[in-house]
């Protein structure tokens, strides 16, 4: 039988996904799972979308073009020059999600060996995306007890080897739910700029800010237009994590026409999806203000259920729909496998994710979760009732 | 300014999209341009697929299962026994058009530096897959004088070297037109068999063939199971490019597990698209008949007219909607960027597929276009007619 390639012996597993077999396990027990584990939020799609999909008025569905629908881009545009954001649509480039621009970004600037540093913990699927372009991740760490704030400039400096050609942040970030700061990002600015290097910055998460902090894009960043890349997607800002669409942004032209060749290569992203996004923009600010109060609450509730249990420390995120939790137990691994496979409190029990596998340094986050506040408040107060009380049989049959 | 990658300056530009500008100079000068450049149907997506997309029933556009839905992954399956294909909805994984499924397929298999034999002329984005996937191209020559035949299977063998991984052919095939024989596709399973190499085979048209030949697929190679990995689209069975559906079907359980990591770093297909593809398996098999004739008119029209031109070479294509077509022109390159930007006949002109961007070995099919057979028949003897009075003129002027 012939060989898998090395490139797919090395790609990571899902740090979520690897739990699924023991999910079944729960599920086949007929236990209701809480699961605080995954992005996916129950938020309704916003109806001006959905619409759109229901009168689609077509006999073919039609390639479009690689670089997405013109008048999208051109919509999307002005929804970025709305927020401040002086682009044009030549800037912009649809992908078949988020993910997608991400793996373009990459492959446009990554050689192979080339390291790419990123502040830990991360998404974890930008390990999987390096990897797909043979690129090596530098891991920056940043704390719990910091906050997750950026390690100091001189710290991030100091990971900057010959081989450095990028860094990637998560801005709002999966998984801390912390939020960078102006200066912050303009130190990362300046940075890219003194080493000739690129700035990616994925702000998918970027319209949920709870406590009216102020964002501040990399788009935003005068004078290093030519080494800023921007990641957007439509899955959490209108809760259309299945349309499969998201976009590059960027004005260096060179990154932008080698990207075209890769989007020209598979052809253009999903037609009938691009259609209901460009709707989707029309969305009332009403839906988001109620959105945005939504998971306030639901992020309000959490953290104070989450601090009646003895031992438990995290930090109120700021933004995005995901926290680091550090549990007073000494492997989340063991533990979420546990929780699924042998735990229950009345024909229930809860899924987190492991925060091991957001760390790129071994050993670290081995005491920590990453939760999703995806669920409603009262699922919420349940679960974390259930963690706090499966912490207590946990540790007690040690 | 940081630098693009090695990759990245390395990736092809698609021959067609190469003359896109030209194509926009005629059409500025407002001329009409019979497009024979593009494997785009005209054809009408079913019925029963766009009623779907009209009728779904969703509050939430979630994230789908990374390998596809269950439950069209389980009707796509029984299709494909309904062909005599004995697989599992295991062996199936849904991807994001064709086009991600040879992706998942090399990534999973090539290692840098290995070798990937494909017969010439090729659908030309095999060489940006390859290249995405660090794998060298090898071609082995097929012939407009031979009807693209196979080589012999002892000019393949000697086309193996220590680094070759696998053999990889597009069968019926785009850009030829032409459909293996059973012993063909027998002959290969023998020599990946026995070099213990992948047989990945595009599948893509396997609907259409339009004399009653028979169609042999790489999955019924008994003894092969290991090493056969086949593609399939929805983009040209079901007239629906832009859903950006296809599959990856192979019974190697390495392949699939290595690939589904490919598949969770992206996370989903589209999945409104996947619901269509699912109600599209019920086409009726009267849209499929009506199609092939259609398809098989147009093929006879062209070929037919195209024999008029004298100096003409072609082949009758047996399957697939493109054929290869030597032209009384030495570079058609040039000649085709002439038609778009120097010619017109009453207003109206032609684009065709330079053929040398389906060839690897440089030189090879400069004399060659390659033509889809997308158009109605009356534009197809239109567009065959302004061809033939262009080359009169064409070669007048030198
Ligand atoms: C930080 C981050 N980036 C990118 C993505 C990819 O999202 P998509 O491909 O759905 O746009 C996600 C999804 O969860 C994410 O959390
Ligand atoms: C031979 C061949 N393979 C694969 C594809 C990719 O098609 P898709 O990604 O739309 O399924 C095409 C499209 O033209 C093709 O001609």
């Amino acid at each position: 039988m012939p060989n898998i390639s090395i490139r797919g012996r090395r790609m990571p597993e899902s740090p979520i996904r690897k739990l699924a077999p023991f999910a079944d396990i729960a599920l086949s027990k007929g236990l209701k799972v809480y699961h605080l584990n995954i992005g996916q939020p129950d938020i309704k799609s916003p109806k001006i979308a959905i619409d759109a999909i229901k009168n689609i008025d077509l006999d073919i569905i039609e390639y479009g073009p690689s670089a997405g629908y013109e008048s999208y881009r051109k919509k999307l545009a002005q929804f970025y020059v709305d927020q401040d954001i002086a682009i044009s649509f030549e800037d912009i480039m649809i992908t078949t999600g988020g993910s997608e621009a991400l793996l373009f970004a990459l492959g446009s600037i990554m050689d192979p060996e080339d390291e790419i540093i990123i502040p830990e913990p991360f998404y974890a699927n930008y390990h999987a995306f390096s990897e797909e372009s043979s690129a090596t991740v530098v891991a920056v760490s940043t704390t719990i007890e910091n906050g997750f704030a950026l390690p100091s400039i001189e710290v991030i400096e100091k990971a900057i080897t010959p081989r450095t050609k990028a860094i990637l942040i998560c801005n709002p970030s999966n998984p801390t739910g912390n939020l960078y700061s102006e200066t912050e990002i303009r130190q990362l600015g300046d940075l890219v700029k003194k080493y000739d290097l690129f700035l990616i910055s994925d702000e998918v998460y970027r319209k949920f800010i709870y406590d009216g902090d102020p964002f501040f894009s990399v788009m935003n960043l005068e004078g290093k237009e030519q080494n800023v890349i921007m990641i957007d997607s439509v899955s959490k800002r209108y809760s259309m994590c299945g349309a499969r669409i998201g976009c590059m942004v960027t004005q260096n032209k060179d990154v932008i026409a080698t990207a075209m060749k890769f989007a020209q290569a598979r052809l253009c992203p999903p037609t009938i999806e691009q259609i209901a996004c460009e709707a989707a923009i029309d969305t009332p600010q009403s839906y988001f203000d109620e959105v945005i109060e939504e998971y306030k609450e639901r992020r309000d509730t959490l953290i104070n259920e989450l601090l009646k249990i003895e031992g438990v420390v995290v930090n109120k995120p700021k933004a995005a729909f995901y926290c680091i939790v550090q549990l007073p137990v000494d492997n989340t691994e063991d533990f979420a496998r546990w929780l699924l496979d042998s735990y229950e409190l009345d024909g229930e029990t809860v899924m987190v994710a492991p925060a091991a596998g957001f760390y790129s340094t071994p050993g670290m986050g081995l005491n920590q979760v990453r939760i999703a506040y995806v669920l409603k408040k009262e699922d919420l107060i349940k679960a974390v009732h259930i963690l706090k009380e499966a912490i207590l049989v946990y540790n007690a049959k040690k």
